[in-house]
């Protein structure tokens, strides 16, 4: 499974003393850019490839806090896949701990905004998220 | 029902030239901060009474983008409430166009982390809550 | 003197529990671009314009924390023009208490990059900011 | 001489596709900490002596954007050690282009908030800094 870390800046933190809430959208991205990345498809050449796959839902459950200079773990995976959405999985956890539960889904459209169907516009792409999802 | 407005800043926005989607989880906590102060539940208020209600839960779905300068409207209310947790429903709105709807669930802790039954310990603030939702 | 305030957002105190100094140079963009549309200067019209003013330099004077749902009064002034370059100053106050100033230097470029001497090219915006900072 | 480096993320751009001039502000923090914690001084350690640095003062000219994905080497000195206060300086790359040149200045309270002497109160502290700076 696709690993990446991300260890929280100081100012990453809020008045309780923890990583806020809102930043863990932002690893969720980090570690998916990563992932692109990992299997061949890295957010440069899907620009130049003129895929854009906005975020249509994120979801995330808070099970502890983490905080300053901790190390969070993200291990990120493909939990479905469609000619037309993609669903990324996130578990996220400091040391033995798990700190929480995301999800992302995703459509793909192209610069002029029209829906792109992945499977047959772009076979490849699709090929090789289906590949990194087994 | 409660309506929060945030005008969104330059800082905001990414190179798709867009309001970044894990900020809206940040104006989602602007507008339940403002809709607890509207129903007599400053944020001061609750920490002067060590009721803390972190967020264990949040989803967003997004619907069409928002951009620099858009003022966005929050309609903001109580989905569900119980005695342990409570569900606040978002509406996010620019002019006309729906931008996103979203969930966030909170529980109630004290400062040592103990959960609170908030209808029992903190009847007022269950019963203020309550008559909010209707 | 031209004045906009900014109240402190939860997500923008650390875990010092104070408003993270970074984020003052973030206010300091919102007072400036309310400041510009004051003397009928709106980032969109600039835009239309193709007139950018890239941030050269930026320095702030930190002098006393401000926090969550403090009020911050920017009072925000031209502090020197030229043909090139403008020079903002910003003195932040949370009621009496000075929580710091400081100042941003700007150049104008349009869109290609090319430097731009407003004094020549645009007369009427060169006039409105000096009239603004008498 | 210290370096630190820092990936550019997608939510640290703007709509002018270039990270937004703010987060440099935070760069310097990571690059600070990280340059704090390889002369043995650790954000941790300091905080179990009860030494707060806090920000007194930043600076930072902008000479050329940097985007997503670049990585911002970030060259940190110690530019001048009093007494009371810390001056940092940073140098920040990416490639052979020069980003922007950048400082910081600290002072040193106790948790109470009194002003510190580190060169009588923190010898080690003191000496440590000292030898990092020549």
């Amino acid at each position: 499974m696709f690993s990446y870390s991300h260890t929280v800046q100081y100012y990453e933190t809020d008045k309780m003393g923890v990583t806020h809430h809102s930043n863990y959208i932002r690893f969720m991205e980090e570690a998916r850019i990563a992932f692109m990345q990992s299997i061949g498809w890295s957010y440069d050449k899907m620009e130049s490839m003129e895929i854009i796959s906005p975020v249509v839902n994120v979801s995330c459950s808070y099970k502890k806090p983490s905080t300053f200079a901790d190390i969070i773990n993200i291990n990120t995976e493909v939990k479905e896949l469609s000619r037309l959405k993609l669903t990324m999985a996130y578990t996220m956890t400091v040391g033995d701990t798990l700190v929480c539960t995301a999800e992302s889904v995703h459509c793909f459209v192209s610069k002029s905004g029209r829906p792109i169907n992945i499977q047959k516009e772009y076979p490849d792409f699709y090929q090789a998220v289906c590949d990194a999802s087994r």
